[in-house]
């Protein structure tokens, strides 16, 4: 499971907006996951939730998250991240969910009556399957 | 989030062969994620891994677990489950690792010669997205 910084060829996969999945852990231990946008943002990994999300609670109690993200071509092709957020940011102008949004679907996120907050995913490891197997 | 039996339309979701993503979580509490091959199986859903994966011996230290289902035909409907692996059994002839080849390639599984081991997980919640919000 390679530790270093991700290669060219994993990063241009994980550049486009493939389905993915963020996992978080519950207090108890319980681990949580749930289908999400992301977007790579230099070295970190950008994704935003509304300021409701229980695992936006979870997050600030423990920051470890994993991610696992499915080639939109061929989900047999995929790459898991192990990380932590380093960096939590109010969405106060909405830019960031609208960063995702456009990346997704091309337009703006259409709710804006609601709170939302970033997060920057530090990636510790990584490893690939398919395409990015060893 | 629901915590009883699935409805007949979300069994009739997680009845196809989807990309799913399972998180386990390592002893230290990091979450784990990766890409899997699930069934259903009864009121209960079946993975299948390697001996040699990791994941199993976290599962046999902790056996909370989560799965995330996306929907074969469009990913923004997808079904998240937790659970808890409440048995395991080797996979002495394949017959579990072939059930879940099939139900995805059509062909038994190709490798023939690495002890498997199947892990059915009881769903204590689930909540859904897209077609299955509430």
């Amino acid at each position: 499971m390679p530790t270093g910084a991700l290669p060219e060829r994993a990063r241009e996969m994980l550049a486009k907006p493939n389905p993915a999945v963020i996992t978080t852990v519950r207090p108890d231990g319980q681990p949580v996951s749930v289908a999400t946008w992301y977007r790579l943002d230099g070295d970190r990994i950008l994704v935003n939730m509304d300021e409701s999300r229980a695992r936006l609670r979870y997050l600030r109690a423990d920051p470890r998250v994993s991610l696992t993200v499915l080639d939109e071509g061929n989900w047999y092709t995929h790459i898991s991240v192990q990380g932590r957020v380093t960096e939590f940011a109010d969405d106060t102008d909405l830019s960031g969910i609208d960063s995702l949004s456009r990346h997704y679907g091309g337009n703006p996120y259409p709710v804006r009556d609601r709170p939302r907050v970033n997060a920057w995913i530090s990636i510790d490891r990584w490893h690939g399957w398919g395409e990015f197997a060893e």
